[in-house]
């Protein structure tokens, strides 16, 4: 039996089953391609990062799932169930994340540009507004002014950073590396310390905002492996903020970025270890500017989807070339529309498992190609597998995380279904697009309906 | 009055018209972001094209309109009516095709990997089936006989292009520069010269199929400029293999990758140009072959559908940074899921004009940004661009091939509406999207909704 994660097996026939359900009995009932979620992987995933600032964090700690990776409604549902919470985007991430049942409290909007449409909802729903930018502060309290109601927010930072400007973060989206502190001063989210100091005395004397929360998320210096250092600066620039306006944040929120195992890829840092560093770095800081631990929120979004999620495709085709390019192909019946994560420090590159014969002997060197028209279309590039014949169910492992939630549909190809697995059992949590759902948007104007084609 | 193109200009009013309608009105009528495509731009871009290769070569041309550059089936119906034919893969492209009226002699079937589904569709449709590997060829072969009819079919060359293997090109998406022939030889679609042989003896010896056509498509050498030699090459092989099995294509498909014009950028050759050098190429190597001359096809997306569509934001807000970024960043109300062109060789780098003054004097450097949780949610980079506020309406030139076939929905963004313009009328070709659109195809599990939720 091989083991590639705790709820994902090949079983005693070789075959890979998630949650005790076979794969190729999967793809048999359901069709392929087809991507299939484990409850109790999303369950584990979340459970551990909860952990693991919840047992060393003095105070609260509210995990917000990050929508933007996943945000299927039964996704979501889990966590609910698990008691977090989520980071909504607009309109649509809101909705999501309130017909799952989530409590207000654990929400957030996020966003750089938020429509007055969606600053309304985020005031009906009492979930807490991550403000951007003087602008949206303003038009935030204007909003909140005509609904008669007090707008809940926090305010988004952008640190300087400036001991990591000679540092060089190099992964396969940058191979010729990216300074963190360049990364994080200059992107387009949030305030610089002055700016925020400045915005920090505009909503205090708004009467109907209530400033609540700091929120912060880099992205890159995290990954970079400086979770330390930008903590401890984040808290050191709250503790001179208080200093100047007398705020502290209730909510100290500090985003998502937490690299993620992968099967068969180098080991990151383990959540436990983000968990202890960073909670010393929040409470020692706090302590030396008198300031009282907030209430810490995270948004990992990759940590509690990429695992949970399987990719599942069935071989179509070979074509074997052996005078001019020298290699082989092989075309299955998924493809790229649904491997689009643009935010995987690996770039897409999944370990790739013959669901219906797990330990296959042999290898062989080959392209897995998707049925697009386009030469890019390349699931996996001159990788070593075992010799695949058409009619071999393979699983990409670990696509959970933004592949589903960044899919298109080039080509007018209808997207995969999606199963979820739990215990022996499975259904279907998202149906299986249609021709006629890809085009039902289209419409032709009456004055090209009724003239003759030309010869 | 500025002209950016015939049927775009700012008018007497300093207002941007697009078939003589204000893209303002637009704009407030329809709402945004906005895409709009000239009718008229469509079938000019069509004409010139058709007309470059039909004027000079001494058969038949057929421009098939390339589907996946745009899948509109209004664009399609546009396509129709001026004679034109269109490159369908898969189900999809072909019910587009279908829907819209197309003759289906001038429809061709691509893609490496065909379901059973799709050639049975081709089949029954009469479209020519272009094959790309042995195993689809014993496929269409057997679905046919099963059918009790003959599957038209052309059959799918890679080319050595050898003389090029030094050459390197480099545009913004390959900056290191890659080799056209090395491109040429190893990508995922069609047969090496010596199983195209093979293959071309087995096709003559197939009951249920009648070998008509050859397709060619490199793309990257045709960019490259090498669009001589590819072509001589091509015949050249042609030749040879009619040496060794008597058969010569009556349908010769030479595929697309055109460079089209964009405002503001640097002028690729003209299709006139395309035209005459690839018509003697192929008149010249046929008549040294012995061959007749075959009906041209060719598959232009790009260039019939780029210059045809603008897309139109909306201003939202600013941040201006002058301690930490020393930048400004401009806030519009469309996203980067709706500008994923992946074949772009300018990296999406449209020409922006402020729709509601054309002629705004000043200048300064922005980036425009989506509204979406990203960080490369940048729609326009370090641009310069006159001052912009809240409220102008921003176009973005030249944005009607890849963009809308392309886009996701990331963030639980609905996708944008499409109006069709034409000799100053507008009417809605592909409506606005909503959440419950976005939403329509989830489903939470039984055993998860009777649950409560944590605390």
């Amino acid at each position: 039996m091989t083991k590639f994660g705790n709820y994902l097996d090949s079983g005693s026939d070789n075959q890979l089953a998630f949650e005790g359900i076979k794969v190729p009995d999967l793809a048999a009932q359901y069709g392929t391609p087809l991507f299939v979620l484990s409850e109790n992987t999303i369950r584990q995933n979340f459970r551990r990062i909860h952990r693991a600032f919840a047992d060393v964090y003095p105070a609260e700690v509210i995990v917000c799932a990050g929508m933007k990776g996943n945000w299927g409604l039964a996704a979501r549902r889990v966590i609910v169930e698990e008691g977090g919470g989520g980071d909504a985007f607009g309109l649509g991430e809101l909705t999501v994340a309130m017909m799952a049942g989530s409590d207000p409290r654990k929400i957030v909007m996020n966003g750089a540009n938020k429509s007055r449409e969606t600053i309304e909802a985020a005031i009906d729903m009492g979930v807490l507004n991550q403000v951007d930018n003087p602008d949206e502060l303003r038009l935030v309290g204007e909003v909140a002014t005509q609904m008669g109601k007090v707008a809940r927010i926090s305010l988004r930072i952008r640190l300087p950073l400036r001991s990591l400007a000679e540092v060089k973060y190099v992964d396969a989206r940058y191979p010729e590396g990216i300074s963190p502190s360049y990364w994080e001063r200059t992107f387009k989210f949030g305030l610089a310390p002055d700016a925020y100091a400045e915005a920090v005395k505009i909503a205090q004397g708004m009467k109907n905002v209530s400033l609540e929360g700091c929120h912060y998320h880099g992205g890159i210096p995290r990954r970079a492996g400086f979770y330390r250092e930008e903590t401890e600066e984040l808290v050191e620039i709250l503790g001179d903020i208080k200093a100047q306006t007398g705020w502290a944040p209730a909510y100290l929120n500090i985003g998502g970025g937490f690299v993620s195992e992968r099967y068969g890829a180098d080991a990151p840092p383990s959540v436990e270890e983000y968990g202890r560093v960073i909670s010393k770095a929040i409470t020692e800081t706090c302590a030396k500017h008198g300031m009282p631990v907030p209430v810490l929120m995270l948004e990992p979004g990759r940590y509690c989807w990429e695992s949970a999620g399987l990719w599942v495709v069935q071989v179509n085709a070979r074509k074997e070339d052996h005078t001019l390019a020298n290699k082989t192909w092989v075309y299955v019946d998924g493809n790229s529309n649904e491997m689009r994560d643009p935010f995987d420090p690996r770039c897409s590159v999944h370990h790739i498992v013959v669901a219906n014969d797990v330990e296959r002997k042999g290898a062989e060197v080959v392209d897995v190609c998707g049925q697009t028209c386009n030469a890019g279309d390349i699931l996996a590039k001159a990788r070593e597998l075992p010799p695949l014949k058409i009619g071999d169910t393979l699983a990409f492992l670990d696509m959970g995380a933004y592949n589903e939630s960044f899919a298109c549909q080039s080509n007018v190809i209808p997207r995969s279904a999606t199963v979820m697995v739990s215990n022996g059992r499975s259904t279907v949590v998202r149906r299986r697009e249609t021709v006629a759902d890809v085009l039902s948007r289209e419409v032709v104007p009456t004055w090209l309906m009724t003239r003759e084609a030309a010869e």
